[in-house]
């Protein structure tokens, strides 16, 4: 089962696809898809509405020929964002492979759906785009014990795009945090998949096109610090909680890795991106 | 007047104290102080319900001494925050003079109450203070033009803790985020001073003390980049809306800055910080 949010920007209603491709009304079980719902076990009370046949069906498809497709989650926390998380990534932008993870933030209010315009900053050039395995988080994750298996602490997958700004990322004095949390910067979904589903977060094809070019083709068996290590690693840092997403870094591909004159997304530009088992997105590039 | 929050953390109620220096229950107006409180106009109904005679007086003095004190804003969506914008602690710090302003973050969920502990995460060993003014947005600011007034998009102005760890900020690779994040790591408040009680923003003294030992002594005029600039200069990197916080930077004299063994902060210290017409906080710091 696939976990998603329908209708217009802040009027998104939960439901679920299942395994049949039907999609199923959400709303007698939950009044969204939010960190209150993962902290009440909502997932596994969601699979169980399911299997007794208790959500009514929708009459839409849920992959935006009806009604908008909405970020799978809402409320969210915080995004907490991994650099240089595959090798190849880190050698095309010429950065030497990270000793530990690479940390940075992206705030909430960049989430868009998953089939929403992204906006290209006013001053900008160099918009550039990341596919990335997003991670929810389903329970409290603090300082971690050797014995404590941190995939135990996520509630699902989606897929992210860390939409970055690199003259602003990168030399505009400072840290990443400029370039990384502009307007609509963060697309997410179309689907929270429970992390019941993905039997292994190292085992994806993540991939990503340019106007149908194909740009990223990785696999998530390439990240340096894989998902248990990288939510383990966080928790000495900081609180993660239900509703917090990890972005876990970019394979190699991006625009600024290209040679010159690099490939950077204007107007009218259409980027796609796709992660095995977990969906598609489509974003039209728009001028803000 | 100065809008507060008092209760247990999570069961914070709305307060305002008035001129006279007697607390009031805010909770007749409104149901918590957050950004719908803010786009509603929140703060001049409040002014206006005092000056009615409408809201009803509390039996607690406002200063923890009756209530525990709650940070003064709740629902915070994001915390901006700037880097070395006082020059001096610029040149305590080893660093040069930014050219523009240097932008990391903290996540909302690091905000506790003024009078709160502070955990100090385990492993540290260079846990540091910062006092900071922390600007909050009352407007939403997008592509400020030139002849926008950033201040009339200033909700009001808070003391703001930025409390640092600097191995994990600066030694553990990547960007300062992974030190600023720590759970606790932003006591804010006591109060919310309008900004119309804060006619300049620009002239306020900031300070702060170790156990009783002056450590921070400065004033907001000597910051590089004033708020107004900061506020025109943030609109052009991501949207900045009602309830979102800016942490302005901090003078010199932080723990970093000092000569060796450098006095950094351990279990039992007790920090006080102030800022000029905004409040004084007090945290007594305890091992995570």
């Amino acid at each position: 089962m696939r976990l998603l949010r329908l209708g217009a920007p802040g009027a998104e209603r939960p439901a679920v696809r299942a395994g049949d491709g039907r999609v199923y009304d959400l709303q007698p079980l939950t009044a969204d898809i939010d960190r209150a719902f993962l902290e009440g076990d909502g997932i596994a009370r969601t699979r169980a509405a399911l299997d007794a046949g208790g959500l009514p069906p929708l009459d839409d498809p849920g992959d935006g020929s009806g009604d908008r497709v909405g970020a799978p989650l809402a409320g969210i926390t915080k995004i907490v964002c991994i650099g240089l998380n595959y090798s190849d990534h880190a050698a095309e932008t010429g950065a030497t492979i990270p000793a530990e993870p690479v940390v940075f933030l992206k705030t909430p209010d960049t989430v868009v759906g998953p089939y929403d315009e992204v906006l290209i900053p006013r001053g900008s050039t160099k918009t550039d785009w990341e596919v990335e395995l997003g991670v929810v988080i389903g329970r409290t994750a603090r300082y971690l014990e050797p014995d404590d298996d941190p995939l135990s602490y996520v509630a699902g997958y989606v897929v992210s795009h860390d939409v970055s700004e690199r003259e602003f990322q990168i030399e505009r004095g400072g840290t990443w945090d400029k370039g990384k949390n502009c307007e609509t910067f963060n697309p997410l979904g179309p689907y929270l998949v429970p992390a019941s589903e993905v039997p292994d977060p190292q085992a994806l094809v993540i991939r990503l096109w340019v106007n149908g070019d194909p740009k990223q083709d990785s696999h998530t068996k390439n990240m340096i610090f894989p998902v248990a290590e990288l939510v383990r690693y966080l928790s000495r840092f900081m609180v993660l909680r239900p509703g917090d997403v990890i972005n876990t870094g970019t394979p190699a591909g991006v625009a600024l890795g290209a040679p010159d004159p690099k490939p950077f997304l204007r107007a009218g530009d259409v980027v796609e991106l796709e992660i095995e088992g977990l969906g598609r997105q489509r974003q039209v590039f728009a001028q803000a």
